[in-house]
């Protein structure tokens, strides 16, 4: 193994999100490969990508690439849901480097566990109007059901802290009741702000639903690529194992922003950068 | 009166938001000044300002002004709350041209009509961590008492179209209670959203606290300062005083655009372009 490749495995993994909902991805990241160095970008200067155009939603997403490849990043996860449904596909292309995206390890997970073989899928409105999940689940297979939901209150809810509130369960009610009638069994949070809601929509939803974390099946995803390119962190192999060093960037910092990104990673978010990432 | 002043007075009203709330002020300026021509950009595509920092509303309130001067506007409305508490003022020293918030009207109304003294403001976290509507009502009248309160959810709520539902009014009640306990006779509804829940805020508070909407005392100033720089359109003396001519920019087109801007400007929202505004 010459030096070029060390340098290469020990370089960051570069994580993005139109904002703090990617941190819900870290957070799973950080879980099963904590010896990895990581950039992550929060493009919350424009967050929410999720009710906005195709066009837009590309232009963004390739300002976000741009900026993480400059930090020489070794992989990239995409870790919106918006940015992977409907323009990652595009723009994989057009790069060398490996690039993972929340929808397709979403998509297997639900295909490979539901038992009815009746999958929902909720999300933002680009997300769902995409049709991404469905699309993948179909090339898994095409015998399976997907009935998909826009959900978009879910995210000003779960930025806000309403998590443990009446009326959050009275949207996941009004929301969610199609998806209780036509009995799926499997339920995908199509939206890295889900999870913090997953105590709400599984009330709303019952014990018989099985609820897949996008962000948890693609950290896993993640794992594999790493290993089988075998571009994993060689310092994983030592013991004890040291852990990686991660560096915050943001297109903007709001006032509220620590506590917010914090209540989303589950641990304070320090080393916070601002980058202009219009230039990119 | 020469010939290029009455090209002036026949310049449109160039009128800007952070997005589709605008849209609630141009209505009441639609109501009071119909003959006039005007001009809307909204920055659907970076909307909303509300929870972003001062320096990221600052640079996008100067590209919208940049934009409507291009247009060759004869007078400028600022219908954000946000951009017009957090960015106008420093703004407004670099032009010529006259330029109108919704913060000094809706402040004037306030301490104009409290009776009790008491006056409650409430918007988005940049309006009111801004302080601007306090500040305004203080140099009209300094033993004013004034309780500012942040509602961010209210906006999704309003665009979502969630306006008669259960969960808005526990998120109301919940927002409001502390209004209440300090006993506001009057509440200013300081975000262009909120005239879309005035009804639940109403029903809320009570009959006894006076809602005052922003947008409406801003078309109300507007005729006044167009009235006095004698910069009506001539059309206006004409009868029957013929309807002016609306041309609407946006900043991105989302697919869901056209049904919610008609929902809060209360008519068709027709002729839409886009800009790249980020070039301005």
């Amino acid at each position: 193994m010459n030096e070029s490749r060390l340098v290469d495995r020990e370089a960051p993994i570069g994580i993005f999100d139109s904002g703090v909902g990617g941190l819900t991805v870290l957070k799973e990241i950080f879980k099963i490969l904590p010896f990895e160095n990581g950039v992550y970008f929060g493009d919350v200067g424009r967050t929410p990508y999720g009710g906005r155009s195709k066009d837009i939603i590309t232009e963004f997403t390739r300002q976000d690439i741009a900026f993480l490849i400059e930090q020489k990043v070794k992989f990239i996860v995409c870790a919106c849901n918006t940015a992977s449904s409907v323009a990652l596909e595009d723009i994989k292309k057009d790069y060398d480097i490996d690039m993972i995206g929340v929808i397709e390890p979403g998509a297997r997970a639900a295909a490979e566990r539901t038992k009815s073989g009746k999958i929902g899928i909720i999300g933002t409105h680009a997300t769902i109007n995409s049709n991404a999940y469905a699309k993948y689940i179909h090339e898994i297979d095409p015998d399976l059901k997907v009935f998909s939901l826009a959900c978009p209150l879910f995210v000003p809810l779960a930025e806000e802290g309403y998590i443990d509130k009446e009326a959050t369960y009275y949207i996941a009610v009004d929301y969610l009741q199609t998806m209780k009638d036509v009995e799926v069994d499997t339920l995908v949070l199509g939206c890295t702000h889900y999870p913090l809601l997953k105590h709400v929509i599984g009330d709303v939803m019952g014990d018989d639903v099985l609820l897949i974390d996008s962000g948890e099946e693609t950290a896993r995803a993640a794992r594999d690529i790493l290993s089988e390119s075998n571009l994993m962190n060689p310092s994983a192999s030592q013991t004890p194992c040291p852990e990686g060093e991660q560096k915050y960037f943001v297109s903007d910092v709001p006032e509220r922003f620590s506590g917010v990104a914090s209540r989303f990673l589950g641990r304070e978010v320090s080393r916070i950068t601002r980058v202009d990432i219009s230039r990119y």
